[in-house]
C-alpha cells in the first residue's frame, strides 16, 4: 500500500491516533497505560461498547472513513438512548498486519470528521494485528445528570410509542447493496444505501427526552425487536400500527414495487433512530420538542398492559412477521 | 457441544453475563443500551482497553476460564500501573457461532472467580458472532484520587528504577509451551507456564505507589521496552543492571542450562509486574512498602539524563539485545 518502511505500533499511534486524542486531555497523549475521565459534578458516566466485524458488519473494500464513522456512530446512538451527551471513546482495533497506512489514514480521517461533528475525543485504545477479519470495537463514554438517565424498563401501559426520523431505510439500503431490491430510481437507491452506511445518531434528541420520555431505546436490532426490549424489560405489551410507521420517500418507492419490503422495514434494524414511550398527556410537549430540535417524531402505537409486541394494519388486523429482528446467534 | 436448542443472544446474556453484572449496579442488569458509572467524590475514572486474539495471544484449546482471567488481568494491570483501584469492566466478545455453551460457561466461571478475587464487576458488553478467530476485548475502569494518578512521563534523572516480583517467567513459560526450553525440572516448567497463563496484576501495589513513585508502568511489552516507555515519555535515559533483575528459581534453572535465555527474560514481556522510578531518598519508604504489602520490590538500575535505555553487566559493560521487546507490527 505504501513504500514507507513498516512503522512500529508506537509510531502508528503517534502518527494517526495521538492527533485524535488531543480533544481529550485525559488521554494523556496516549503515552500512558490508561486514560483519565471524570464526569462533571452531579453527573454519571454512561458507557457502551459495540463491535463491527469485516465481512459481517462491513465489507473489506468499504471506504475506511465510512467504517470508522459507522463504528463511532452506532455507539453514540447507545449513549443518546440513555439520555447522555457523548464525550469520549476508546478503540480496540484488530487489523491485518498488511492493512497499510493508507487505510489507517482514511480510517482516522473519518474519526476526526465525526469528532468535529459530535464533539467527542479519543481517550485510549489498543491496536493489535490479527490473522482474521478486521474486528473493530469501540467503547463510548457520555455524561448524564444523576438520576436523569433514560431506561428501557420504565414504560407504562397507556403510554404512546414514538420513533424519531424514518424507519427501515438502512435495512432497505443493505438490500440495495445486495442486489435484492430493484426497480428503484438511482436517487432513492443512493439515499437508502447512504442511510445504511452512515447512521445519524440522535445525540441532540436523546438528552432532550430526559424528564419527558418514560422509556427509551435506540433502534439497532429492528423496530419490532427493540420495542420488544422496552416491552420485556418494562413488563408490558406494545401495539405498533404499521401504517403509522414513518417512511422516507425512497422507502415508499421501494414498497410500491415490492410490498413484501414492509417486513424489512419493521424488522431489519440498523436504523439508529430512537424509540421512546411517553404519557399521552405529554403529547404537546413531544410535539414541541420535535419543533425545537428540528426532529421528525411520530407516534406509532401504544403501550398495552400485556401481550408482547404486536403489529396491526389500519383495520387493526394483526400482521404476521416471519422474524422479529436480527439475532447474532 | 450441547443438545440444548441454540439460544438467542439475549438468552446468552441473561444466562451467562447478567450474573456477572450483579456486582455492578450501574450495569442495570445488562438490559439497557448502556451502563452507568460514577467515581467517588474527589476521584477520576481510569480507563484502559486490551484485546486478546485466538492464535495470537491464546490457543483455541486453552481452558476458557484461563483465557477469561488473562483477559481481565492484563487490563487490571494497566489500571494498577496508573495507581488506580479497578472497579468495573466491559466485554466485547467476537466468538464463533458454534463455540458452544460449555465454552461460555467456563469462560464466565473464570470471570466470576476473578471478580471475587479483585472486587470488580461486569458493567456492559457486546457479543458478536465472527467467522474469524475469537477476538476478545475488555475495557477496564478504575478509580484514582484527583491528581493522584501515576504517569510514565514523570521520571527524573537520578531516580532509582524498581520492579515488583520476578521478571521473565512468563516469557520463559511461553518458550516451555513452544518446546523451545528443555532440561527443566517439571516443577520449574510448570511454574513458568503458570506465570505465562495467569498474570498477577499488582492491584494492591499500584495504588500504594501514589506519592512515592515518580513514574510507573506495567511490564507487558518486555522490561527493556517498558522502561523505554518511561524513558521516552520522560525525556530521560535509563541504565538497567542485568545482574540486579530479580529472577525466580525456575528462571535461574533455565538460565543455567541456556544462558541465552537472558534475552527473553529482559525483553520477552507478559510479566504484568510494575516498573517504577523513585527518588533515592525514598529508598527506605520503598523498602517499607515492600514489607507492608508483602511484595518483592527490587532496584534494578537508575534513571540517567540522556542516552535511551541501556543494559549493563556486573562490570558495567553494555549488553547487546537483539530486540527490545514485542511489537505487534
Amino acid at each position: 500500500m505504501t513504500d514507507r518502511p513498516s512503522p512500529s505500533e508506537f509510531e502508528l499511534i503517534a502518527r494517526y491516533f495521538a492527533p485524535l486524542a488531543a480533544a481529550s486531555p485525559g488521554a494523556l497523549g496516549l503515552t500512558d497505560d490508561a486514560a483519565l475521565a471524570k464526569p462533571p459534578s452531579g453527573h454519571h458516566h454512561v458507557v457502551a461498547v459495540d463491535t463491527l466485524i469485516q465481512g459481517v458488519h462491513f465489507m473489506a473494500d468499504d471506504p475506511p472513513a465510512l467504517i470508522a464513522r459507522k463504528l463511532l456512530r452506532v455507539n453514540l446512538s447507545d449513549i443518546a438512548a440513555m439520555g447522555a451527551v457523548p464525550k469520549h471513546y476508546l478503540l480496540a482495533l484488530s487489523i491485518a498486519p498488511g492493512i497499510g497506512e493508507d487505510w489507517l489514514e482514511e480510517f482516522t480521517a473519518g474519526l476526526q470528521a465525526d469528532q468535529d461533528e459530535f464533539g467527542v475525543g479519543l481517550l485510549g485504545g489498543d491496536t493489535t494485528s490479527t490473522p482474521g477479519p478486521a474486528t473493530l470495537s469501540l467503547t463510548a463514554i457520555g455524561e448524564v445528570p444523576d438520576g436523569g438517565e433514560l431506561r428501557r424498563s420504565t414504560a407504562h401501559p397507556g403510554d404512546l410509542i414514538y420513533v424519531s426520523g424514518t424507519i427501515g431505510d438502512a435495512a432497505l439500503g443493505l438490500r440495495v447493496l445486495n442486489g435484492e431490491l430493484s426497480g428503484l430510481t438511482a436517487a432513492a437507491a443512493a439515499m437508502l444505501v447512504d442511510r445504511y452506511r452512515i447512521p445519524r445518531p440522535r445525540v441532540k434528541l436523546g438528552p432532550a427526552l430526559c424528564g419527558l420520555a418514560t422509556a427509551t431505546t435506540d433502534i439497532s436490532d429492528g423496530l419490532v425487536a427493540d420495542v420488544g426490549h422496552i416491552s420485556e424489560t418494562s413488563g408490558v405489551g406494545a401495539r405498533i400500527e404499521a401504517d403509522s410507521v414513518p417512511l422516507s420517500d425512497a422507502s415508499v418507492e421501494a414498497l410500491a414495487s415490492d410490498p413484501s419490503a414492509m417486513q424489512f422495514i419493521l424488522t431489519g434494524g440498523d436504523d439508529y433512530e430512537l424509540a421512546f414511550t411517553a404519557n399521552p398527556q405529554s403529547a404537546n410537549a413531544v410535539d414541541g420538542l420535535a419543533k425545537s430540535t428540528g426532529t421528525q417524531i411520530t407516534a406509532i402505537g401504544q403501550v398495552t398492559a400485556t401481550g408482547g409486541v404486536s403489529v396491526v394494519d389500519k383495520s387493526k388486523k394483526l400482521i404476521s412477521l416471519n422474524t422479529i429482528g436480527y439475532d447474532h446467534f
